[in-house]
């Protein structure tokens, strides 16, 4: 174990890291830091656990598709080559390895080493000095069966992971892993972006209509066709236990619409037409909602990631394709259209628990009252404002998205930490999570503030870092 | 009694509550504690006043009417049975008492505590365990002479009380309680919102005319007679001591409009035809204009209180009408209509004190900021930023209020708090509040970011408190 | 010297102010204390630095032209004569110094009191009581070589300070300075605001360009001509030194634009008609992009401030002109027009150096990530998330900038403080600045968040305080 020379004592990374009183330390170590990992929502590849994969060394498990250590990189003036490029493994770790003492105070500097620390057992700093060997030795492990996918899920204590899938996806790695009984259910999410937003472009819409209904089996040619090929993909997913959907949007869409100007525009796009940006919203609106009223039907969670501004270099994305970090947040409206929305659902009583992400952190108020309008008894926690997300997944925005929770709704009923990520060294966060929601509650007790019932206060601890996902989803 | 059984020393909601350092702990028990209150807002039932109602338990003084506590319960899984339906009292209060240990970290786990102790002088937590014997306690004290209406408000040193009343409220309970002289003035507040909103529910808005038309003595067939009418309720109003406006809307309006097409506006809504959406704009903007120049001409401060999203859920509005839980904040912009309204009254010197309170907690620094547009120095703090509102009364709230306030105007010339609330139990956040003020000034001597000179820091909590809403209203 | 009496031990304004921990002190005694000052964006007047030129009095240096402190005497109630009337220079002292007291907890306060102690050594508080001596005793120092407006600003250790000057301005103060070799460089911004604004007011417009055309010789009928005069005066800026641009927008203008209609607006208004609002508007998005254009050809840094809503009070701008104090924060969208501006810049490899300041703070993260999205590695830092800015340049809005831009990019890389000030006493900004950015980073250090690694973070205060400034301008 590589370890860090203490001139001094240890002072950072330490057992009682971000635990800055008695109670945060009990609450933490005596409750919270055993709970298993539900990790309801994330990108992991199904066929890397499937392959059980071992990686070959550190930059292919931690910097490959990793868009926010390469915007670090990019931002401290390492040339697109070391990101994304053509040089060796070992030369973009090494300008990896140089840009972290720039990243103090980015969340990418816990991150770091919270996971070379929990998965390496490395408690030296990372930095061009350190390299070499952390890389070598991180690497040799790497190649040890202890190191593959399956076991560093294990390792974390993980219990339930659910991807983010195409309807198209046959989910053949699910059905695999569900047929071996793999001790960690491993679930798919419908994620059905594409079916929507693919209207704008005739051209790739056709080709998706096309793949679905092979998936589906039949031919679409209509929207009713399309619409009952999608919803048999929506059964085939809640036979493989899919027990969420999610959606990436920059905001809701809540347009009036008539089903048959929807079955106009479908035919019109799949003709090859672009349609206005009136039939374009209102298409996306109906699948919205259409989408949504299955979810009601068959008891699922419906996620909606609210805010992001994509795409934005387009230079660059054109190189290198989305989700390789030229993505921001975006400032706009979400209250309007979201009430509109859950409201139609609500009237029918065909709201399904939902979770409301926002990646604005101006818009948390918004969301953390939002969410209260439809919480009508029927379920405990029913309508969720979501975990601090994407560049909000870091203590600063951990801490608000709690504290906006914990002020205009319940905390104690929120259903906590997702990683949201590709990689399968981002469980840390989990803890990380724990200790900031225990850091916090901590705090309230010796600021007199709550009272001094640790036996409560570590319930509610248990159960939003566990019981609460567990018992809200239903997997 | 009720006392908490301690096992260890009391630590919650002890003498020194949210006061952490010494400096504020002088400040608040030297300075702040003593202070009379000044309730310039809040939603008190005059007739209730008058009548010295006493309640028969704490289920009615407490929860009938208190959409705070419905919402929590709801979020809870607590059936709508037993927040507005027809479960007995007990019941309701013993689902309620359930709810609050789900509570913690939400301002009803404070507010919850801090009445039941100032109030009744009970110092146990409330849960399913003690929910009956502090229900039995509560309610036979309840109907005690000295938990009357009026000896509540005795029992919290409270000086005077702004109710808030439509125009053809004929103020009957103001007007017995001034002849009587009771030892607390009760004033009210003019809001208007229905002479203004109602406009584009032609059938609501005629009703409305009629019973204006009979309130104030004559008919109305016309815009002149409408405003005639009105602004003899305004006189009125004055008359029985009103010194304040209030009106709530989601945006000002502040459309240019010119008199003869409000007067056509005006007669075809009153034939009964729906306005078009620029009509109804413009009749709401000359109104919000005319009524701000009265409440000028009067010397009246106005207060707008903006950007709620209101009744979200349709359906649970439909069965329970407005005002029980289904609001939230909405993210309207705000500086652009605000500017031109205020910018409007000031041109001709009739800008009259104003208040404006915001929903949005990402609205602080705009608001922050344009009241200083307008303070000319005429009167002290003659635009003010009001105090943290509805989802904003809180600790949070109240302190990004007051630090937005300070960083960008004079928070020494602040009006303070008030209780906007409809329950004589909601009188401790005042407390609530100085205490909170008290801790931040504290905070900031002991850190040496201000000068440790407790009687001008003593002054300026005391002004804040209660002086400064002395010298402004002009009750 | 004046020295505060203390009844016990000096706590405000202590040798240690700001600074927490013991990591704090040290960084900041150790490191940053001693760092010059690069002041890349201020107000300052070129010709009284040229001159050289002594105050009479510290009304003078001190109120003339200072919009924040007149706002806060206006807020307390002082009549405008006093701020910027015919009240004698003592007079306006007096009443300054008797609102100083209600500014506890505005920034104002602490810059009172640190400007009075680092430029004259007093160190007692400002009231009423202590005006007298206060004005007595820094008059008379302001009358002394020493406090010669060169004197002052080497008594700070500033090294280079960057005017803010309009395209038509002759440079002659900045030529002179060069050529008398003065040790502290002043160098000119190119601020073009009037260059595009303008073309709202024909007859404005038309006094600007003819101007233009002087300054730059030759005559201008057409907009080729315009181009080339603006085009030559930022190389004649460039010769100068000039090394940066500056625009004042509530939201940057990106529309699409041809040449040619753009050809025929500038035609239109010079020949006295009035543009469409989308003629304005794409006149000023075409403006705002060719002067990019010719910042990333000359390799300049280009500033965009973005967010007032300026002028709210038309009947006090009317009186006193723009700048004098009825400025607020603006609640405009920001992110999709500058994602379409700087990508287009970006995409032909044309998107100089860049700096964007927001007023309202909720944009903060909005501005934070958008940077990120065109830092492709080929400038360390490229584009910059700039420090609080006016309103938010006070502790909160510059821990809240500095936490945004640590969480969601490189802190590391940030090219730190500016005053953009009219004020040759304020410079104690910079230490402020310095201050807070040293207790934010102790804290982490003592909370276990960040390493106690003294000479990396002692490096990172240096380059954040001066080196990033010094490397990035290329001055």
């Amino acid at each position: 174990m590589l370890v860090l020379q203490h001139t001094a004592q240890k002072t950072f990374l330490t057992e009682d890291f971000l635990l800055r009183t008695e109670t945060a330390r009990q609450l933490y170590h005596q409750y919270a830091s055993t709970m298993p990992i539900i990790d309801y929502h994330c990108h992991l590849s199904p066929e890397q656990i499937l392959n059980d994969t071992q990686f070959d060394n550190l930059t292919q498990v931690w910097l490959y598709g990793d868009h926010y250590k390469w915007r670090a990189m990019r931002t401290n003036g390492v040339p697109e080559r070391y990101c994304t490029g053509d040089a060796s493994d070992w030369e973009k770790f090494e300008k990896w390895a140089e840009t972290v003492p720039y990243t103090m105070r980015n969340p990418l500097y816990h991150w770091t080493h919270l996971e070379l620390l929990r998965y390496f057992d490395i408690d030296i700093l990372l930095n061009k000095d350190t390299a070499r060997e952390i890389y070598d030795e991180c690497s040799a492990k790497l190649k040890q069966p202890e190191y593959s996918v399956r076991n560093l899920l294990r390792r974390m204590n993980v219990e339930v992971v659910c991807t983010t899938d195409d309807p198209i996806d046959a989910l053949e790695a699910h059905q695999q892993l569900r047929d071996e009984e793999f001790d960690i259910q491993v679930l798919p999410t419908f994620r059905a972006d594409k079916a929507m937003l693919l209207i704008d472009q005739p051209g790739a819409f056709a080709e998706y209509v096309a793949k679905l209904a092979a998936s589906a089996g039949g031919t679409i040619q209509a929207l009713d066709e399309y619409l009952q090929a999608l919803r048999s993909r929506h059964a085939y997913f809640d036979a493989m236990g899919c027990r969420l959907s999610d959606h990436g949007l920059e905001q809701v869409y809540a347009d009036d619409f008539d089903e048959a100007t929807v079955v106009a525009i479908f035919q019109k796009v799949l003709a090859g037409e672009v349609p206005t940006p009136a039939e374009s919203r209102m298409f996306k609106s109906a699948m919205l909602y259409w989408l949504a009223q299955w979810d009601a039907a068959s008891g699922w969670t419906q996620q909606y990631h609210l805010g992001a501004l994509r795409n934005n270099n387009s230079r660059m994305t054109r190189l290198l394709g989305p989700d390789t970090g030229w993505d921001s947040i975006g400032d706009f409206s979400q209250a309007q259209a979201l009430t509109r929305f859950m409201d139609k659902l609500d009237s029918t009583d065909e709201l399904a628990k939902t979770i409301i992400y926002n990646l604005n952190p101006c818009d948390n108020e918004v969301i953390a009252t939002m969410v209260g309008n439809f919480n009508d008894g029927s379920v405990a926690g029913k309508i969720q404002f979501g975990s601090g997300w994407w560049f909000l997944d870091q203590k600063d925005g951990m801490e608000r998205q709690i504290n906006a929770l914990s002020n205009m709704g319940l905390l104690s009923r929120f259903v906590g930490m997702l990683t949201d990520s590709r990689s399968f060294l981002s469980y840390p966060r989990h803890e990380y999570f724990r200790r900031i929601l225990c850091n916090l509650i901590g705090n309230d007790v010796e600021n007199g503030e709550l009272p001094n019932d640790l036996p409560w206060l570590g319930k509610l601890v248990q159960d939003i870092s566990y019981n609460n996902a567990r018992n809200y989803f239903g997997f």
